[in-house]
């Protein structure tokens, strides 16, 4: 299946081994029901940065902790001056998530450098395995805490953001955890994107592309921005569902099934028109304690989240919905209140790294990762994508070791073999 | 606003002094947050009951309980032999309903007899208010318990539905109120339609129709039957929302809301036609525990409600339904399961009593009511509407008591220059 041929005689192969065990211990550690649960700066989290830092510490590499929690295990090269690279990923997973989502990332890393130092290979430059916090923004509605943080970029504002399940602001979460939250509230640089030669991030891939296209990895060009409308309402009126004639209903259900059917067709005509977009709403609720089965429902919730590589896509696509929920709202009497729009930027990545990883297929990726905080503070980035079957986000996530091996081999190939 | 005349000399005029206390004291004793509960063979309805009973014995209404416990306050007629007539309606509510829906019925015939009772009219045959038990589907999920078990019609799987709050069976409910479940499982005839005359029934509007015609009372041409897919579902596949192309999606809300714009679409095709017809959606709910903001939706839940007065419209827009659910169902990789129907036959009333009511303006019923019951068991039958704001099922119903008088007096002049 692979085009990848194996690793040259001179390259230290990859621990893989040590990934595949550590691979077990997060399972085991972080199972909770069916699903893997590494909650965001939670006991979840953290037993997965205490698994990987034992590790690393177990095969010799330098182990250390920043202000809020972003754990970074170095191999020290041979001008521990010179900027150096880092290999990072995420440990958090969504609340019942899977195994490799975010894991396969700092595995792979790590693999490659035990690889590396059991070889005896030192590098010209320090090159660091960094397990990057609150990746996922299933916790507290934030994606990227941790490298932005490390930036000294994450909006101060998100420290009262509360975690959805504890209801605990981001900032008492952290200090109940050892961390800085004023680190956050200043501003305060963690990490000087002048040090960082290039940014590399090994993921599974996140949809079915390999998997339909029967390759084992692929390099990433760019990381879709997303416009997310995260908490949309649809306001009507209840009213008995057999009694009201259609010319007098404010239906909140038959409203939202008007906007969201009219984003379906925006959808179809920015794909015919060659655009690069993904269109999404993944929650949609009446209200459990109003609505019933003989009423016009008076209210919805819901979620539209808008994905593109490119800003000037996804800005006219948000527009189009808050155009449409003003033309639909009048038609059907009802008011839509879309709230403002969570907001990332596409990021694209370093064409000598994505030519660095020396895979024959390349793709876009549709999930937003660290990488794109990495390439919008200016460092070179690069992505690998391992093929995974069912998608993330799901317990059923399912990645095969031989493909990790091809991905994990081509990163650690990049790093001893370095373009720049 | 009326152009009903007032009554004749020779009419005795129903006592609304009466009526009003009991609207009061309905209020005060089935009061729950914003809204009236009272719930079906529970506490509420109960409650509404005795006060009622009691009411009806003070002003010296023979009043009686049947096995299930519906109750019936009558006024001896001359031939106590002779087919009586029947004023009837229901007390218990929608929760978080409003005072009026069901409870006027029952009012109005009370004080229309009282009335009768003071001014010492003797009718030719009996009159009697019957209090009907759980008109309302919202807590077993099954409506017009009361009348059809009195006419030995109610399915007895019936008793093994569950109240959706208690969970208690519908048997175990009536056991530990002291009424007899074995009626129901005998298909024991309570009331032998033969020996009812007529049906009459007063119920507040549960549309805005009389608002909008400024028009305090109405007498009903017919009400509209029912089908309805009570607990579909769309069955996809959770997935990554950024990462998962359009073509690999399997994404129950694109598909179910596909699936309602259709048939928004096939109301307006029916309503061009001529067809009476309304059709609702009051439920969708995508799975709290499994959805999210970054996630294609794999699940939903959903209710589709048809009415009409017209079975052949029914029965041809259900069978629209589910051919639209294979369909889109296939062109989004989805499955639907609309499950079967709970289903109500459309009744037309009695046009001898549409005419008796002697109102300017007639009008369709969109909701069911325990009349469609009586009319399709061979009784004829009648309503008369009274203006409502706000709609039914719902806190903030609104009905005037000067329009209740209006269509009280109506009524008690029918009963007392009875047509057949």
């Amino acid at each position: 299946m692979s085009a990848i041929p194996a690793a040259s005689p001179e390259i230290a192969p990859p621990d893989l081994a040590l990934a595949e065990r550590l691979f077990d211990a997060l399972a085991r550690r972080t199972r909770r029901g069916r699903g893997i649960e590494r909650d965001t700066y939670g006991a979840g989290e953290q037993a997965a940065h205490d698994i990987v830092s034992e590790a690393a510490a177990a095969v010799g590499l330098e182990v250390a902790v920043d202000a809020i929690g972003n754990l970074t295990l170095t191999l020290p090269g041979r001008d521990r001056a010179a900027p150096g690279v880092i290999v990072g990923s995420h440990l958090d997973s969504v609340p019942q998530g899977g195994n490799f989502d975010g894991a396969a990332g700092v595995l792979a890393g790590l693999a490659a450098l035990a690889g590396m130092r059991a070889a005896g290979v030192v590098p010209p430059f320090d090159i660091g395995v960094m397990a990057i916090r609150g990746e996922e923004s299933a916790w507290f509605d934030i994606a990227y805490i941790g490298s932005l943080a490390a930036f000294g970029k994450l909006d101060p504002t998100c420290l009262d953001v509360r975690r959805f399940d504890t209801n605990l602001t981001l900032a008492a979460t952290l200090a109940a955890q050892g961390f800085a939250p004023e680190a956050i509230r200043t501003h305060r640089r963690l990490l000087d994107p002048a040090r960082v030669r290039a940014y590399l991030e090994l993921h599974i891939e996140q949809g079915p592309v390999l998997v339909h296209a029967g390759l084992p990895a692929a390099a990433v060009t760019g990381i879709r921005g997303c416009r997310r409308f995260r908490n949309a309402v649809c306001v009507g009126r209840y009213g008995h569902s057999g009694a009201l004639p259609r010319q007098f209903r404010q239906d909140a259900v038959a409203a939202t099934v008007a906007l969201l059917h009219h984003m379906q067709g925006e959808w179809l005509r920015q794909e015919a028109a060659g655009a690069d977009l993904v269109l999404t709403s993944g929650e949609f609720t009446t209200d459990p304690e109003q609505h019933g089965p003989s009423k016009v429902a008076g209210h919805t919730r819901f979620v539209l989240d808008i994905r593109s590589l490119s800003d000037t896509t996804m800005d006219a696509v948000a527009d189009v919905a808050r155009d449409a929920a003003i033309r639909i709202g009048e038609e059907y009497r009802v008011r839509f209140d879309l709230g403002a729009t969570s907001d990332s930027p596409p990021a694209l990545m370093d064409p000598r790294l994505v030519a660095g990883f020396d895979q024959d297929f390349t793709m876009a990726s549709g999930a937003g990762h660290d990488a794109a905080v990495f390439a919008q503070a200016g460092v070179p980035s690069g992505m690998i994508f391992v093929r995974n079957e069912h998608g993330s986000h799901n317990p059923d996530e399912a990645m095969a070791l031989a493909d990790f091996a091809v991905a994990t081999r081509a990163l650690s190939a990049l790093l001893q073999d370095f373009p720049f």
